[in-house]
Protein backbone atom coordinates (compact mmCIF):
# COMPACT_ATOMS: atom_id res chain seq x y z
CA UNK A 1 0.00 0.00 0.00
CA UNK A 2 2.91 2.15 0.89
CA UNK A 3 4.92 1.21 -2.34
CA UNK A 4 1.39 2.23 -4.52
CA UNK A 5 0.80 5.60 -2.89
CA UNK A 6 4.83 6.05 -3.52
CA UNK A 7 4.54 4.54 -6.80
CA UNK A 8 1.62 6.54 -8.02
CA UNK A 9 3.48 9.74 -6.17
CA UNK A 10 6.41 9.44 -8.47
CA UNK A 11 4.09 9.04 -11.46
CA UNK A 12 2.33 12.33 -11.11
CA UNK A 13 6.48 14.01 -10.17
CA UNK A 14 7.42 12.41 -13.16
CA UNK A 15 3.74 13.82 -15.16
CA UNK A 16 4.62 17.54 -14.24
CA UNK A 17 8.07 17.02 -15.30
CA UNK A 18 6.17 16.18 -18.40
CA UNK A 19 3.86 19.11 -18.06
CA UNK A 20 6.86 21.18 -17.83
CA UNK A 21 8.52 20.18 -20.81
CA UNK A 22 5.31 20.15 -22.87
CA UNK A 23 4.75 23.59 -21.75
CA UNK A 24 8.36 24.92 -22.92
CA UNK A 25 7.40 23.24 -26.08
CA UNK A 26 4.23 25.41 -26.64
CA UNK A 27 6.12 28.14 -25.32
CA UNK A 28 2.61 28.54 -22.78
CA UNK A 29 2.77 30.46 -19.55
CA UNK A 30 -0.53 29.43 -18.52
CA UNK A 31 0.86 25.65 -19.08
CA UNK A 32 3.65 26.42 -17.10
CA UNK A 33 1.51 28.18 -13.72
CA UNK A 34 -0.01 25.89 -11.74
CA UNK A 35 3.69 23.86 -11.70
CA UNK A 36 4.37 25.95 -9.69
CA UNK A 37 3.93 26.65 -6.20
CA UNK A 38 3.09 30.46 -5.41
CA UNK A 39 6.42 31.45 -3.40
CA UNK A 40 8.44 29.05 -5.53
CA UNK A 41 12.25 30.03 -5.28
CA UNK A 42 14.30 29.30 -8.00
CA UNK A 43 18.05 29.83 -8.91
CA UNK A 44 17.63 29.45 -12.37
CA UNK A 45 20.43 29.28 -14.87
CA UNK A 46 21.16 33.55 -15.58
CA UNK A 47 21.31 35.81 -13.12
CA UNK A 48 19.72 37.32 -10.44
CA UNK A 49 21.05 34.60 -7.82
CA UNK A 50 17.58 33.86 -7.48
CA UNK A 51 14.14 34.45 -8.22
CA UNK A 52 11.56 34.64 -5.30
CA UNK A 53 7.76 33.65 -6.83
CA UNK A 54 5.93 32.12 -9.90
CA UNK A 55 5.81 35.92 -11.63
CA UNK A 56 9.19 36.04 -11.59
CA UNK A 57 9.66 32.27 -12.58
CA UNK A 58 7.48 32.88 -15.58
CA UNK A 59 9.23 35.91 -16.48
CA UNK A 60 12.04 33.95 -17.19
CA UNK A 61 10.04 31.46 -19.29
CA UNK A 62 8.43 34.48 -21.00
CA UNK A 63 12.53 35.42 -22.03
CA UNK A 64 13.49 32.29 -23.24
CA UNK A 65 10.42 32.25 -25.51
CA UNK A 66 11.45 35.43 -26.74
CA UNK A 67 14.45 34.17 -28.52
CA UNK A 68 13.05 31.35 -30.19
CA UNK A 69 10.68 30.68 -32.82
CA UNK A 70 10.57 27.17 -31.77
CA UNK A 71 11.50 25.28 -29.20
CA UNK A 72 12.18 22.20 -27.93
CA UNK A 73 13.38 20.27 -24.76
CA UNK A 74 15.02 17.29 -24.16
CA UNK A 75 15.19 15.28 -20.61
CA UNK A 76 17.95 13.03 -19.63
CA UNK A 77 18.41 10.61 -16.55
CA UNK A 78 15.52 12.02 -14.85
CA UNK A 79 15.50 10.46 -11.02
CA UNK A 80 12.67 11.00 -8.69
CA UNK A 81 12.56 10.58 -4.76
CA UNK A 82 9.38 10.41 -3.27
CA UNK A 83 8.44 10.27 0.51
CA UNK A 84 5.68 11.45 2.69
CA UNK A 85 4.68 15.32 1.20
CA UNK A 86 8.07 15.90 0.10
CA UNK A 87 10.13 15.10 -3.29
CA UNK A 88 12.85 16.09 -5.23
CA UNK A 89 14.07 15.20 -8.89
CA UNK A 90 17.30 15.63 -10.95
CA UNK A 91 17.98 15.41 -14.46
CA UNK A 92 20.10 17.00 -17.54
CA UNK A 93 17.87 19.37 -19.82
CA UNK A 94 18.33 21.16 -23.03
CA UNK A 95 16.63 23.66 -24.92
CA UNK A 96 16.84 23.90 -28.39
CA UNK A 97 15.20 24.91 -31.64
CA UNK A 98 14.75 27.73 -33.93
CA UNK A 99 15.77 31.05 -32.94
CA UNK A 100 13.83 34.49 -33.95
CA UNK A 101 16.44 34.79 -36.31
CA UNK A 102 15.93 31.86 -38.18
CA UNK A 103 18.81 30.24 -37.17
CA UNK A 104 18.72 26.99 -35.60
CA UNK A 105 20.75 26.07 -32.46
CA UNK A 106 21.80 22.79 -30.38
CA UNK A 107 21.07 24.74 -27.08
CA UNK A 108 23.42 23.71 -24.26
CA UNK A 109 22.95 20.87 -21.70
CA UNK A 110 22.08 22.59 -18.01
CA UNK A 111 21.77 20.54 -14.61
CA UNK A 112 18.56 20.49 -13.26
CA UNK A 113 17.32 19.90 -9.39
CA UNK A 114 13.62 20.28 -8.56
CA UNK A 115 11.94 20.07 -5.09
CA UNK A 116 8.43 19.25 -4.71
CA UNK A 117 6.11 19.76 -1.78
CA UNK A 118 2.41 17.97 -1.40
CA UNK A 119 0.14 21.21 -1.23
CA UNK A 120 -3.74 20.90 -0.95
CA UNK A 121 -3.31 17.13 -1.90
CA UNK A 122 -1.60 17.86 -5.31
CA UNK A 123 2.65 17.87 -6.07
CA UNK A 124 3.84 21.56 -6.67
CA UNK A 125 7.26 22.87 -7.42
CA UNK A 126 8.54 24.82 -4.45
CA UNK A 127 12.67 25.50 -5.74
CA UNK A 128 14.64 24.33 -8.35
CA UNK A 129 18.28 25.05 -9.35
CA UNK A 130 19.36 24.98 -13.29
CA UNK A 131 22.96 25.96 -14.12
CA UNK A 132 25.88 24.54 -16.31
CA UNK A 133 29.46 24.11 -14.76
CA UNK A 134 31.86 27.18 -14.29
CA UNK A 135 35.27 27.27 -14.73
CA UNK A 136 37.14 29.02 -12.17
CA UNK A 137 40.08 30.09 -13.88
CA UNK A 138 38.80 31.34 -17.28
CA UNK A 139 35.79 32.68 -15.37
CA UNK A 140 33.53 31.10 -18.34
CA UNK A 141 30.65 28.90 -18.07
CA UNK A 142 31.25 25.69 -19.61
CA UNK A 143 28.03 25.49 -22.11
CA UNK A 144 29.17 22.21 -24.38
CA UNK A 145 29.60 19.20 -22.59
CA UNK A 146 27.33 16.41 -23.19
CA UNK A 147 25.73 13.62 -19.95
CA UNK B 1 4.24 14.16 17.46
CA UNK B 2 4.32 14.34 14.35
CA UNK B 3 5.24 18.08 14.30
CA UNK B 4 7.82 17.07 16.77
CA UNK B 5 9.28 14.05 14.69
CA UNK B 6 9.78 16.72 11.42
CA UNK B 7 11.85 19.39 14.03
CA UNK B 8 13.76 16.65 15.07
CA UNK B 9 14.05 15.59 11.60
CA UNK B 10 15.10 19.24 10.64
CA UNK B 11 17.28 20.20 13.48
CA UNK B 12 19.38 17.02 12.33
CA UNK B 13 19.61 18.22 8.61
CA UNK B 14 20.87 21.87 9.55
CA UNK B 15 23.02 19.80 11.83
CA UNK B 16 24.38 17.80 8.91
CA UNK B 17 24.80 21.25 7.15
CA UNK B 18 26.79 22.14 10.06
CA UNK B 19 29.11 19.27 9.80
CA UNK B 20 29.63 20.10 6.57
CA UNK B 21 30.26 23.96 6.92
CA UNK B 22 32.70 22.47 10.05
CA UNK B 23 34.61 19.81 7.72
CA UNK B 24 35.15 22.32 4.77
CA UNK B 25 36.69 25.11 7.55
CA UNK B 26 38.91 21.69 9.43
CA UNK B 27 39.69 20.69 5.88
CA UNK B 28 38.78 17.17 7.10
CA UNK B 29 37.42 15.23 3.94
CA UNK B 30 37.70 12.43 7.12
CA UNK B 31 34.64 14.64 8.65
CA UNK B 32 32.68 14.80 4.81
CA UNK B 33 32.86 11.21 4.04
CA UNK B 34 29.52 10.30 6.43
CA UNK B 35 28.06 13.49 5.28
CA UNK B 36 27.06 11.73 1.75
CA UNK B 37 25.57 8.98 0.59
CA UNK B 38 28.16 6.26 -1.04
CA UNK B 39 25.66 6.65 -4.37
CA UNK B 40 26.00 10.44 -3.93
CA UNK B 41 24.80 12.39 -7.11
CA UNK B 42 26.49 15.57 -7.40
CA UNK B 43 26.14 18.83 -9.62
CA UNK B 44 28.90 20.53 -8.64
CA UNK B 45 29.98 24.15 -9.17
CA UNK B 46 33.37 23.08 -11.57
CA UNK B 47 33.07 20.76 -14.21
CA UNK B 48 32.72 17.61 -14.98
CA UNK B 49 28.57 18.23 -15.47
CA UNK B 50 28.38 15.76 -13.07
CA UNK B 51 30.13 13.50 -9.91
CA UNK B 52 29.08 10.08 -8.87
CA UNK B 53 29.85 8.37 -5.51
CA UNK B 54 31.25 10.38 -2.71
CA UNK B 55 34.75 9.43 -3.80
CA UNK B 56 34.12 11.63 -6.45
CA UNK B 57 32.42 13.87 -4.46
CA UNK B 58 35.37 13.97 -1.90
CA UNK B 59 37.89 14.55 -4.65
CA UNK B 60 36.78 18.03 -5.63
CA UNK B 61 36.93 18.68 -2.16
CA UNK B 62 40.26 18.06 -2.20
CA UNK B 63 40.74 20.24 -4.97
CA UNK B 64 38.90 23.23 -3.13
CA UNK B 65 41.35 22.76 -0.44
CA UNK B 66 44.70 22.48 -2.38
CA UNK B 67 43.79 25.83 -2.87
CA UNK B 68 43.27 27.54 0.38
CA UNK B 69 45.77 27.66 2.93
CA UNK B 70 43.09 28.22 5.66
CA UNK B 71 39.22 28.49 4.45
CA UNK B 72 35.87 29.22 5.72
CA UNK B 73 32.91 28.67 4.52
CA UNK B 74 30.02 31.15 5.14
CA UNK B 75 26.04 29.98 5.13
CA UNK B 76 22.93 32.53 4.30
CA UNK B 77 19.31 32.17 4.20
CA UNK B 78 19.23 28.20 4.48
CA UNK B 79 15.57 26.69 4.20
CA UNK B 80 15.12 23.08 4.78
CA UNK B 81 12.03 20.65 4.36
CA UNK B 82 11.46 17.53 5.60
CA UNK B 83 8.74 14.62 4.59
CA UNK B 84 8.60 11.31 6.11
CA UNK B 85 12.32 10.11 5.04
CA UNK B 86 13.09 12.90 1.94
CA UNK B 87 14.37 16.22 2.73
CA UNK B 88 15.69 19.29 1.15
CA UNK B 89 17.73 22.22 1.64
CA UNK B 90 18.89 25.80 -0.13
CA UNK B 91 20.82 28.41 0.65
CA UNK B 92 23.71 30.64 -0.82
CA UNK B 93 27.12 29.70 0.27
CA UNK B 94 30.76 31.28 0.06
CA UNK B 95 33.70 29.41 0.75
CA UNK B 96 36.45 32.52 1.48
CA UNK B 97 39.83 32.84 3.12
CA UNK B 98 43.46 32.53 2.35
CA UNK B 99 44.93 31.25 -0.82
CA UNK B 100 48.08 29.05 -0.50
CA UNK B 101 50.19 32.36 -1.99
CA UNK B 102 49.10 33.98 0.97
CA UNK B 103 46.74 36.20 -0.86
CA UNK B 104 42.97 36.48 0.59
CA UNK B 105 39.97 36.09 -1.48
CA UNK B 106 36.71 36.73 -0.93
CA UNK B 107 35.82 33.98 -2.68
CA UNK B 108 31.91 33.95 -4.49
CA UNK B 109 28.62 33.19 -3.13
CA UNK B 110 27.29 30.37 -5.28
CA UNK B 111 22.99 28.87 -5.26
CA UNK B 112 23.41 25.52 -3.18
CA UNK B 113 20.89 22.62 -3.27
CA UNK B 114 20.93 19.52 -1.34
CA UNK B 115 18.80 16.55 -1.53
CA UNK B 116 18.86 13.82 1.66
CA UNK B 117 17.26 10.58 2.30
CA UNK B 118 16.92 8.97 5.93
CA UNK B 119 18.73 5.45 5.10
CA UNK B 120 19.58 3.27 7.45
CA UNK B 121 18.11 5.52 10.25
CA UNK B 122 19.97 8.76 9.72
CA UNK B 123 20.15 11.54 7.34
CA UNK B 124 22.36 11.51 4.33
CA UNK B 125 22.95 13.95 1.13
CA UNK B 126 21.91 11.88 -1.86
CA UNK B 127 22.00 14.64 -4.33
CA UNK B 128 23.49 18.37 -4.47
CA UNK B 129 23.84 20.96 -6.74
CA UNK B 130 25.90 23.98 -6.76
CA UNK B 131 26.33 26.97 -9.46
CA UNK B 132 27.00 30.14 -10.04
CA UNK B 133 24.74 32.26 -12.71
CA UNK B 134 25.71 31.84 -16.68
CA UNK B 135 25.49 35.09 -18.59
CA UNK B 136 24.62 33.21 -21.79
CA UNK B 137 25.25 36.56 -23.97
CA UNK B 138 29.09 37.20 -23.03
CA UNK B 139 29.46 33.18 -21.79
CA UNK B 140 30.89 34.53 -18.58
CA UNK B 141 29.94 32.80 -14.93
CA UNK B 142 28.65 35.48 -13.36
CA UNK B 143 30.37 35.05 -9.70
CA UNK B 144 30.39 38.73 -8.27
CA UNK B 145 26.85 38.72 -6.95
CA UNK B 146 25.82 38.66 -3.52
CA UNK B 147 22.67 37.70 -2.44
Amino acid sequence: MVATRLEADEARIRGLVAEIVAGIRDRDLNALRPVYASDVVSFDVEPPLRHVGVEAKLENWARVFAVFRSVEYDVRDLTVVVGGDVAFGYCFGRLHGTLMSGAATDGMWVRVTLCFRRIDGDWLVVHDQASVPFDIVSGRGVADLEP
